[in-house]
């Protein structure tokens, strides 16, 4: 507490104000030049002493005092100085306290504090420590209300009977005053509390601007040199610092935070990495040691899209974790994935609770669509550059900015982004040369790619975290074990590819469109091997890439199923998205949906209307001038 | 111990009978009136002190006393009277214990018993008790026994050693005197054990008469006014009420209860008030905190029938719990199914175990099927009742008469549930007005009905209860949150639909059958998106209304896929059920099965059967008659 | 420590050596006939009073005493009696430290050590135990050392600070010493540690060897007479010992241990004794209660072979087990799979990973293409034997191997794995009988066999223990229960059967052969009901056994799915796996792959090649001789 509330009513002008110390109150409470209450309680030849508290009393030297005085007496005094020996001397001020007009002013003791990171240097010994409370568990036994302040988050137990919740209105948000014993228990620091109260009033607003400047400090992103220098990329270093710095305040605020990415490659290469710098930045912000297991969890999304079965599942653990644990629900870190029309259902759902959402994607956005929904959205489009700035790409430079000593375990890894996704970015051959220092040639490069491709199909939806930090060679991942591991994964992937196309190229039917372009197709549903490895989408870009090599450009290859179409094609100027939007309206009925990239992409339909979305959809193709310049370098979506 | 057994062998007639009080026999044991065997153990020289225990000891005044006597020598006195000081005094029975026949009887410490109820106030001091074991979970450290006495379930810990069975021969089952001490444990009050011991013989018959009436008291469900007034429910009342008092005793017993429910609006209107009441009961029962989330699951049951799938998986977590935490087997409660012939494979396998099943439901019953099977069995059309009563409709009654606080919170649900279920019922004005009572105008209670049918198809057969419960604004629901939500749920169903149909009704195939009445028919397999909401059976519902719209009845609708159809009439006289049954003699070999209501089921196939099923079928329609009064207003099952 | 490595530098011959106590040396640690340092501490008459160590110091006597001493001086003494009273003397030894060359060895005090067979009864006391680190599990609090030595293993909690690593530097399988108190906690026997250090040097080598001996002694398996006497089954029998071994020895270091298991009645016959032998042993090794639970988990495979996704899977659980418990990575049991090139992909996948593997299997083996994966291979192929040996009979030897204790138990199981995979071993009589002894006739062996079946289907790829147990009789299993249940799930079973084939049978169509056999085809995506009991597999051999029975033989069955078919036949001289081979040359681009046995086995290919597949297998059928000795005796796959 500070002496601004009891100095505001010094403004009235004519009523003189004293201040009452606390019976509590030491020393430190007392400031110089501040009429304070005292009370007589022994006279001598040299003076009188004066206890202006249980332990705050001293000296009104004779020299300064007039009049009389009996033990017991009540006059106001003003601190004259502090010896070095400790000893306080008064001097009597002015206020006749039987005549004079004025106000008492009550103070309360001013407890010096406490950070949280002195807690384990005072465990055992009785402390205050101010901070918001950012999570409320009620446990079978106490209540334990986690605290955060300048410093950090501990968790504070408060008994007020078996299961009974302890201090009833206090509720997440609020900034209050703990003053109890930190002890080690079950691996953490946690506060024993004594007592926990509100503050009111100024006492409240000091605290919070004095939390909200030291979290706004703390939720500073490191300020790091980029892996390479990349002018297309500085575009988006500002919205990557922003969301570095909300996903450092949604940590030390004690957020839960579900990451969802792109169940392949590049999201993988994204995902892992924020997942380890936000794992370490939680254990270092956070007393109990079980929080970073506690505070963020990572998932493959199903879809190439935020699936409303994903956002449902999520929602409905979210709620569970809120009403178990007292958790504040989660924010939403979509990667990979997030920008599109497709992902609003389900933001809309989540929408109604506090869950903030962010996204990162270097898929092609709809702004228009997601922009009202997203508290963050990084993506190359919304700068004029495009899908060669892999989500990965991004995500190495944001797990820096929030944790800078991984650096040297992710050198390799904006690479490895970049070949999954074939990205024909100007800087691959930088993050190449970057890769290349850490040992990673461009065939390991691949291989780490297609082992990573193949570990997630076989993973289904499962965050495989370990085998994954395996692969990608992070963590505390054995490098033999690694190299022997992607090797295998690598050769097993391109075993079941070769399988999988020395029996479906038999079965691609091929057609010279006027343009002069090679169209192939390919019923993927009776001519290529179901429920497993490699997906319709793979098959057909791999059969797509072979007859590239076959024949040259201009190639186009549809990979169709009973009620879908994957599309790829080089060398013609091809507008996915477009021939989508006519066809849904040239084909009412047909049920057609779908998008991609221009030269990418997929469609959906009606499955009794197959022959008929196809055929128009062909006959687009065929009227499409060739154009050299376009290649469909980016992945496939299933 | 009473006197009761003692005092059995005085009817003997000529043989008298001297109590013997055991060494723990307190004042409180003796009884006026009663010849007791005394020890002297001191002459003086009013009278002479006896012992009839290690505390009883008492004068015999020289006054009342004939003959000599010597220390040590025994004697039969009885009480005299009671000095206000507690003293004793006793005087001789003239019953000559070397020359008389008499009987000597053992008699007990009567303990005082302290009940559950009152164990809190009794924290750190040694009570007694009795009770009947409900569970016996093996720790790696003590036994716990869950005791029921006549006021709730206790767990006590009894230690022998570490991970060793501690009083091996007490089973589940068995009634026991406990002496231990109440401590708080991890939330809850949990008795440490001193000493744990059947009672036998007359004991027990009387400890467990007490605790059988107490039960039977405490099992009575509240005596409510039921929301409405409505004769056609009145008959149903009775089954319900013994409905509450089976559930209640279940958990008065201790034994868990899983739910099962059709995974549709009104299963959820049904199984949610449910859950929550019997949530609050457990809570009041049981000592221990958690006994809440260990004793009651819901679940929505896989199909619209207990598959054996569902019944496997549930028996194997059943008797997973019995091993590992020595719960007793569950109570399998079935909500808004579990009535037809098409649940007795899962009810059969279930039957060998001791798992009591009771289902509420409003779908048309086989009772011969399902009689012998159920424990008890609510459905109206057990009273000439129909679907028209829906389950939600009885279990927000079930619900109230366990747990009467609920009902502010329930009083729109009953609405819900006719709304989902397109209940036709007389009553439903009067649910309708309830609810608008509680703000729930027709298009909320639409909106809420459309919002549970959205969010259960995308929870697949997750329970969901937070989510659930903010739309139907139960528990906790924040109202501002729970109408956000209900819109956009809502919305969102509509437009999926409208998206469906969109694509869909290009394909709907037109006949006109000879009495009149339209027939369409739509191969939701190929002219419907598949995997996503709405299913094929809303996806032929929502065809089948917009088509009523569109010519007005009478109207019959037909959505087919490879296997299986799904069927809607209105304004004819179909006969499903039957015609199901016709169809399976008619086409052997074709595989038929299926049923439902009048005019609204599904049936089933061999996919190589299709057409001359579906053929088979239009021609029993196309001889139907019209009936203007039927009309498919319950809902389809998939 | 022993002498053996102070007596090595006695033979460089001329220096001496002078043996130097450890302060903590007490009087065990004194040898006779070995010289050592000692320091005067006192001078009277009789003698001098000499210190070897802290405790360790007794009289010279002034008889065996040459000159004059001075108190702190130093000497060389050896043991010359140690008195009743335990009071030494010692006598001097001629090496003059001054003058003589010598070489100063120390000692160190050599501890008692208690093992771990001896803990509870020294709770509460300081106890020294060496061993083998077999498990490092950080907790937010202590670390948990779990250490192997001769008899058994314990829990060791080390307490640095709160959730951070105590001694750091320990891994497992490092031989240390263990200095601290056992207590009772959470019902296991755990040690605090006081201290923990390596073992060097000789000592370790010393350790290491007793502990290996010992180690290896646990390992045997018991010495048992197998059930029944049959010449083909001994020559597996050492197979089987080194076996129960490996798994032994496994559970004696601390691994755990993942078995995968073939989803039908001989799998389960076979994994479930050995899973209970297992649990026993690991129960009688581990002081932590809850050891079984956590190390030996049971799981169905999801195909007729260790599929990738299981291998993931299972990989991804051992690496999460590894981080979060510290545990080592598991062996791998396959049961009733795993012999095969189908395999490769998933154990190449975790030959990466130190997880060693053990198949047990009969199913005609590929040696070649799994030989170098395998830590241990049985199958009976491997003989000169065949399928006829049923993996639940080499199981239930193997597990009686393991805990002999389980004889009684299993005696009916060699029986019921017999029936269920139809096996004609001659050995059947003999199995048969000796489940008469217990009980079961012919009719109650089938019927479990089917109720195995049944609840397998409806488990999907649950383990099911419990009911599996009950079906099987084993462990707690009920009488009663389990001939109820059993009654009941083969009737279930039997009467979906008859559905199946009462729709089915219209639909197989008939062709004779020119060699004269019959030859059955049914379409079972299209004329049998999908997704439920019986799966097409059985569905195939009951019509299959049917049509023998209708017909006689020579017949053969095929029933098709869209890219599958299953093939049963008997009386033919078919080789299946041949025929696979065959067409997958024939018939580039279809895809096809499969194999099983001679005359029973599955094939798959791509669905746009049905016809052609098939039409070519059937030629391929035709072609084929008759014989009489080949039955299609072996269970399908599916």
């Amino acid at each position: 507490m500070t002496r601004d509330s009891a100095g505001c009513s010094g403004e009235d002008g004519d009523v003189s104000v004293v201040y009452d110390l606390a019976a509590e109150c030491t020393a430190s409470d007392v400031e110089p030049d501040t009429p304070y209450l005292a009370e007589i309680n022994g006279i001598v030849e040299y003076g009188i002493f004066v206890d202006l508290s249980d332990t705050v009393s001293g000296l009104v030297h004779e020299s300064v005092l007039e009049g009389t005085f009996g033990v017991g007496q009540e006059l106001v005094v003003e601190l004259e100085e502090v010896r070095d020996n400790g000893d306080m001397a008064f001097q009597p001020v002015d206020i006749d306290l039987e005549d004079d007009e004025y106000t008492l002013e009550p103070v309360d003791h001013e407890y010096p504090l406490t950070g949280t990171d002195r807690l384990q240097a005072n465990v055992g010994e009785q402390i205050h420590l101010e901070g918001e409370i950012v999570q409320v568990k009620q446990t079978g036994g106490p209540t334990i209300f986690h605290i955060a302040d300048e410093d950090g988050v501990v968790p504070c137990a408060a008994f007020e009977e078996a299961g009974v919740r302890a201090y009833p209105s206090l509720e997440v948000g609020d900034v209050v005053r703990v003053t109890g014993t930190p002890e080690n228990r079950e691996g953490s620091v946690q506060i024993e509390v004594d007592g926990l109260s509100t503050l009111e009033g100024d006492d409240a607003r000091d605290a919070r601007d004095r939390l909200d400047a030291a979290l706004e400090e703390r939720a500073q992103p490191h300020d790091i040199e980029p892996l390479i220098e990349w002018p297309a990329f500085e575009k988006l270093r500002d919205d990557l610092r922003e969301v570095a710095t909300l996903l450092r305040r949604t940590v030390l605020e004690g957020r839960p935070i579900r990451v969802r990415h792109h169940a392949d490659g590049d999201g993988m290469c994204a995902a892992v990495p924020v997942q380890l710098a936000l794992e370490n930045f939680i254990a270092k912000v956070h007393e109990d040691t079980n929080a970073p297991e506690h505070l963020i969890k990572r998932l493959p999304a199903k879809a190439p899209f935020y699936e409303m079965e994903d956002a449902t599942r999520d929602l409905n653990f979210a709620l569970e974790d809120r009403s178990r644990h007292g958790q504040q629900l989660p924010l939403l870190l979509m990667l990979d994935n997030g920008s599109t029309a497709e992902d609003v259902p389900a933001y809309e759902t989540l929408s109604h609770y506090d869950i903030p959402i962010v996204a990162i994607d270097h898929h092609h956005p709809d702004p228009d669509a997601v922009g009202d929904l997203l508290d963050a959205h990084v993506n190359p489009y919304l700068h004029d550059e495009d899908y060669r700035i892999t989500t990965g790409m991004l995500c190495v430079e944001l797990a820096r900015m929030i944790d800078p000593d991984l650096t040297d375990d992710l050198r390799h890894i904006p690479a490895v982004a970049g070949v999954s996704d074939r990205s024909k970015a100007d800087a691959m051959g930088q993050y190449v040369e970057l890769a290349a220092e850490n040992g990673y040639d461009e065939t390991r490069l691949r291989d780490v790619s297609e082992a990573l491709d193949y570990a997630a199909f076989w993973l289904r939806y499962n965050s495989g975290d370990h085998l994954i930090e395996d692969i990608l060679e992070l963590s505390d991942a054995d490098e033999t074990r690694h190299r022997d591991l992607v090797s295998l994964l690598a050769e097993r992937s391109r075993r079941d590819v070769d399988r999988q196309l020395d029996d479906a190229m038999d079965h691609v039917e091929h057609e010279r469109l006027e343009s002069g372009a090679h169209l192939y197709r390919i019923d993927v549903e009776h001519y290529a091997h179901r429920f497993t490895y490699p997906a319709p989408g793979k098959t057909t870009g791999e059969i797509h890439d072979r007859k590239i090599t076959e024949t040259g450009d201009p190639v186009i290859t549809i990979g169709y199923g009973p009620d879908f179409a994957v599309l790829r094609s080089d060398g013609v100027r091809l507008d996915i998205p477009r021939m989508v939007s006519e066809l849904e309206e040239e084909l009412p009925g047909a049920g057609v949906s779908g998008g991609g990239h221009l030269v990418v992409g997929s469609i959906k339909f009606l499955a009794g209307k197959r022959e008929a979305v196809i055929d128009a959809l062909v006959e687009k193709m065929a009227a499409a001038d060739l154009d050299e310049a376009l290649s469909s370098a980016a992945p496939l979506e299933n």
